[in-house]
């Protein structure tokens, strides 16, 4: 599934709200707005309804975690290749709930590489950031965790750290992209994180906890199809 | 899903060779074989293929692990509700290759019963066994983690770590069930077991890795059907 | 050194108040007292005061954590042989600040036997400490969370889990002892503990946070005083 | 303290013939060598010893791992303050044996500057030790996990992992030092290193397990002096 920019990545997280059946139907409804507007819109299903949600819809779809091992005797593990296998097209990693260790993300992002899968590192300072880039993933999505599920967008509450964030990733490697987090919930938000130099947002209730999901969606959007 | 004793629980973990397409494949062949038989057998397939084979069989589907934590924001973790949302009919913990904590079990067990999913709680050696046991779940499942994978039955090589097991179970709480692991690949491991007192047996590469899976299934099942 | 019963066992926490050199103060008043009345004191001071403590006072000193790896290349982990060599007389362990796995604490109970330690494996619910008792230390220290740092006692909140304790502990283990954490401060509260069937106390912040040390354990050892 | 370069840091693991007295012996012993020849040579005892090795040699002791939290209610847990209390000039920490979060030690790092305490960060591949570099501790000492403990140096066996390390962190944040770790047990190991663009050296077994530690450590500053 191809990822273009901007990017729209809806964190299911464990919510009630986007569990199970309710999974499909909040991914069909993204589906949808990415179809009628053209802009990428994946998701990021529970681990357990990853490859049900994959089977179901042609966006992309991202692991919520990931384990830096090989398949073998790990019960209970997720491994890059069982997001392969599930049809994903990436995976988040080190979301400020399910951290992980640096060796580990090391190995992760060069395993996803040969894959051909997609990765998404979370973090949480500008420094954090740099660190991330610094192990070369896709993106790194940055994610001031007082701010995440508050409904205060980063980008206006402490812009400063998205550009400390953005700059250091340039210098440190400029290939990686960044993504802004915490706080997403409008249209306005989005078009302030893209200003500040990232390629999109990551974002979780927002759109999960929102009445009228396709309402939510389409609002986040309308200022890159304005753009397009 | 109705689990009916004795009970093999076929663990997946994180084989490529029971990993997406090939988890819906063989949960398919255990559920012809139960069905031919009688015999319940249930399967615990990796994370991310727990809603996509729980879609696709009517044998009792199991996760290969589970958070402790309320559906929320819990990004990467597996919530017991997320568990019932797949269409499981209960979840291992503690695997020895996914320990959890005893605090987190106890939380687990308790909320597992009020969302009436089945538990089975693995352990190591007889005083683990004890204090699972202690926590009240449906089934432990001894396993001497030095046998697993082997081909090494424990109730052949540590007859003596099973029963040890199955006795302080029922001093402790003997509501608890017992299952045998380790090693276990052929129907007369699966009768030893049965004689040490345990309701059936937890198994992983004896299936998984056997060249003919419904062949290697219907091995394990021979003694219980015959005893029927 | 010699442990009696009843045991009062002040943690320092990782309390400023009760760091590097304020440590040895306050072992040598905890030492003061027991030496006055006769009533055994116990200090579990931090990991990296554990020797020096140990060195200081003629009175059981306790690790607050242990691990259970043996000797070797396990830097900046705490071995029972460590404990050992430090002057310890035990260890604490699985403190709900510090949490540890079953399987490991069952380790950790086996080679603390042979090694001649004391071990304190806290726990939280009536189940947990049924469990943690399974596993055979010397003592488990039941501890509501909630409670913990209030200065509400669990004796008067929440007596009925002391109770369950205890009652618990009798039907797995009747060797292993139960000791009563959470929001003890006063005298009082030490009494009521014991007459729930504990053998002790484990505290700190009502020892470690008072104005005046000395009056705050001798508090706490009064009602044992005038029962001897 | 004070740390002058080149350094030498001994890593005293969980060995036990570096625990208890036996830490101070080696300590008195490096302390009596850097005296003689001027060159700086550290210690990092377990936790347990910290405070005593501390009080009782002039030259830097270092813990061998620490927390991010702050003091408090952190029963078990290793806080900077406490490192700082026990009279060590700095902490290692993230050794590939106790590995922690890249957002934890960015909390470290940035606390340990405002008390004044070196940190010494461990990395495994080029990539985590630019990482590392990113968080802007003191030193990150990189040390291929494989090569621990064999004897056969990184700077001999892997040279480009050290090179790379030294060339990426240059790019990253030329404020860090690079220490060379892994498999060195020589004057020669320690003069590679050098050449190599480190500072200096971390390693453990080569001093821990000679049969003569006065003459292993005398034979690793050599170079040192001789080219002062």
């Amino acid at each position: 599934m191809k990822v273009e920019y901007p990017l729209i990545l809806i964190n299911f997280k464990a919510y009630a709200e986007s569990s199970g059946k309710r999974a499909i139907e909040l991914a069909k409804v993204a589906e949808e707005v990415s179809r009628n507007t053209g802009v990428t819109i994946a998701v990021a299903p529970q681990l357990t309804d990853l490859a049900l949600v994959a089977s179901q819809v042609e966006i992309p779809v991202f692991s919520q975690h990931v384990d830096s091992y090989d398949p073998g005797s790990r019960t209970g593990h997720v491994t890059l290749e069982a997001v392969k296998d599930a049809g994903a097209t990436g995976t988040m990693v080190n979301h400020s709930e399910r951290r992980v260790r640096a060796d580990e993300i090391d190995v992760i992002v060069k395993k996803a590489k040969k894959l051909n899968l997609l990765t998404v590192v979370c973090s949480n300072t500008p420094e954090v950031t740099a660190a991330m880039a610094a192990l070369g993933p896709n993106m790194v999505a940055i994610e001031p965790p007082e701010l995440i599920g508050t409904g205060i967008p980063v980008s206006k509450a402490k812009p400063e750290v998205v550009l400390d964030s953005v700059n250091l990733v340039k210098k440190v490697n400029p290939e990686v992209k960044v993504l802004c987090g915490a706080g997403i919930t409008t249209g306005e938000d989005v078009e302030a994180a893209l200003k500040l130099g990232t390629v999109g947002v990551l974002l979780a209730s927002g759109v999960v906890k929102a009445k009228d999901w396709k309402a939510a969606i389409e609002s986040l959007v309308k200022p890159i199809v304005r753009k397009a």
